[in-house]
């Protein structure tokens, strides 16, 4: 980023004006104390903006928090982990609400004020007798440091929290920028799904945060990937309060740029912790396609690379394998020419006009053995840049997505089926 | 099929007037008596079709051979195994034309009239020293009864050799038709990839021959999948030399019909063999899609399923995790409505109009849990089916692609890198 930020602690919690708590309720494991709902609540109104998943297989609390999104701007967020309220018919919407209203009623807000989110399991029906009991009991633990608490409260397969806050000056004011997030496979629909959920005490009127927001969402979630598929319940959510005290950001000021900017940075951040946290993941590979022709073009190369099973073996075995990635660009649909493609490991080539560079294997193999590395792809046919964030596919993936037969087992437990 | 046809022994050499030869010439490994050069032909004059792989970086021998039957007619084969012959520019073309030139001088032939293939890892320049001495030996071995063998030196990583031959009654003549294949990984670029053979003495114009293998091929060869990616070296020839004495099949005729219908048959037989012998694959699965408003929309699930790592790894657990086939349904970008979706494992529902059927867990279990089972999904939107082959995703198949070191050392050994 081209001004100074400072990293601050509190996550979601650290922007003014908000306060957060979770709750265990034995959604996740009915026999451990795992923290999995969770709740995000701005003590003034908010401007707000959200991305969703474009499947169209979408859980109930994705097309409930769309709804809500289209009324107006969302104050509050619900959010439980263990189950994804996915693929449950008219009663996920009934249990969306009552979770949405539930809160709504002790916070003195309107239902369409809260926005909602599930993840975990999907095709199971939410196990609302352990929830709906306990709505006061969140409300009442809100408390302005229980941040890490949400982070905490939403993971589901991942093997850590991922949380981060910020704050930086915009025009003269502190500004602060929170959030969490939660991944693990992308998606693994078993512990459906990617969630974020960003606050900030800027003062950015709706049209300024959407727009920040979808371009945000654009240029970092949207060029992740851990397995290539795509979730039912993947949102990203966020609320500004504008309790900094700054004025109102302005479109298309040098303000307004410089927020997105810092939103952006936010955004990456936490999309590559995504990735780096995937299920069984060993290597955070940045794929970085230049020379397209046209966005599409470079799009399709840097897709293709990041999902291609064997590519992402390779990957696995520290295997600098630019046969593979040849390969997969090959088959991408972008036009491409095969004696233009240059391919390089860490900067050093591997692949010169589709041949077998001088590089020794042995350099190459060093650099595919790191935990991190780049490839560059050039195509060498035109001036459009792409880059994506992948990780490996391991043979501990597979083995861990197997089998959901336990869910299940323990659904019969509950009498849900 | 509608009529009767006799499983007969010798692959590609069971048709009248073809005869085959294969030789070991220590391409796959310089240590092992493996055969890897092989040799089909034909002692009479052929109609020929072919169809290659849509990749978009095409091996050496794919750009010959399409080049070739563009001029006109193949009377031979040329194949070898151990060595792509791709991604070696302009050195991989002339090394592609003597083995052409290699073999259609001793066999009196014009190199026009040979078909080239080569599957192995790529990227490594083909190890001429090895072959250019033994095309005479090769051409003094052919034989009717050595199709066995050409199935033999065809094989990388396919752990069992895979042919068939047929013979039936058209119009009175009885005809042959035998064919070859070697998969493994559709593709695994270590091996790449595809090759199938097919030869028969049935007298076939080449216009009709073209359209029943372009046709044949978009029905079997098209609708498998193992790993989601594709080949840089995909190919199916087609040699017909007419030798059963039959007079040549009319356009649009019955026999027509009834040609490409033992010919499409002759493939799926072939093709799903691929499938079934896919790296480290356990389960083959059918997929059926039924009810979609268009082929393309069929189509569309059906791959979106098939390709989808994470439902590949519930089949590799035997889990009948319906749930992960739908969110695949959803992303698939076809059009299709949540609620209308009803998905059956063998017949058995497991999922209604979008939620779980009452079906018991148990008995879905038993039937993910066999060899073979079929999934039909019903869009209940339309009247378009669809149906697709694919196998599980395993552990193994990560770990067995996770690298090709192994031939770089060999490849440096041999002085080629």
């Amino acid at each position: 980023m081209d001004f100074p930020v400072t990293r601050i602690k509190g996550g979601v919690g650290a922007p003014r004006g908000f306060r957060c708590s979770a709750i265990s309720c034995g959604i996740k494991n009915p026999a451990a104390e795992r923290l999995d709902l969770a709740l995000i609540y701005s003590e003034h109104p908010c401007s707000s903006a959200g991305t969703f998943t474009t499947n169209r297989v979408k859980a109930a609390p994705v097309k409930l928090s769309q709804a809500h999104l289209r009324l107006g701007d969302l104050r509050a967020i619900i959010a439980n982990s263990g189950n994804a309220n996915a693929c449950t018919g008219v009663q996920g919407i009934q249990d969306a609400k009552v979770m949405c209203n539930g809160v709504a009623k002790p916070l003195g807000l309107k239902r369409a004020e809260i926005g909602v989110c599930s993840t975990g399991v999907i095709g199971l029906p939410m196990p609302m007798v352990r929830i709906e009991q306990r709505f006061g009991e969140l409300v009442e633990a809100l408390d302005s440091n229980k941040g890490g608490e949400v982070a905490k409260a939403i993971i589901t397969s991942d093997t850590r929290a991922k949380e981060i806050a910020i704050s930086f000056d915009l025009g003269g004011h502190r500004v602060r920028i929170g959030g969490c997030v939660k991944g693990a496979g992308m998606i693994s629909p078993s512990m459906a799904t990617m969630l974020c959920f960003i606050t900030t005490d800027a003062n950015v009127p709706r049209a300024v945060l959407r727009k920040g927001v979808l371009e945000g969402v654009e240029e970092t979630f949207n060029r992740i990937t851990i397995d290539g598929d795509m979730s039912t319940n993947d949102t990203v959510l966020v609320l500004a309060n504008g309790r900094s005290g700054m004025p109102p950001i302005r479109r298309n000021s040098s303000l307004c740029r410089q927020f997105r900017s810092a939103l952006r940075w936010v955004m990456l951040e936490l999309a590559q912790a995504v990735v780096k946290d995937g299920e069984r993941v060993t290597k955070f590979v940045t794929v970085q396609v230049q020379g397209a022709r046209t966005y599409s073009d470079a799009k399709l190369v840097a897709e293709a690379v990041c999902k291609s099973a064997l590519v992402k073996a390779s990957w696995n075995g520290g295997d600098p394998n630019w046969g593979r990635v040849l390969h997969a660009v090959g088959y991408s649909r972008a036009r491409i020419r095969e004696e233009l493609v240059d391919i390089f490991y860490d900067g050093k080539p591997a692949c010169l006009g589709g041949l077998q560079a001088p590089t020794p294997m042995d350099e190459l193999r060093e650099i595919a053995a790191k935990p991190e590395f780049g490839i560059r792809i050039d195509l060498n046919q035109g001036e459009v840049d792409y880059a994506m964030y992948s990780s490996d596919l391991s043979p501990e993936y597979i083995d861990f997505n197997r089998s959901e037969y336990a869910y299940w087992k323990q659904a019969r437990k509950d009498g849900l089926v």
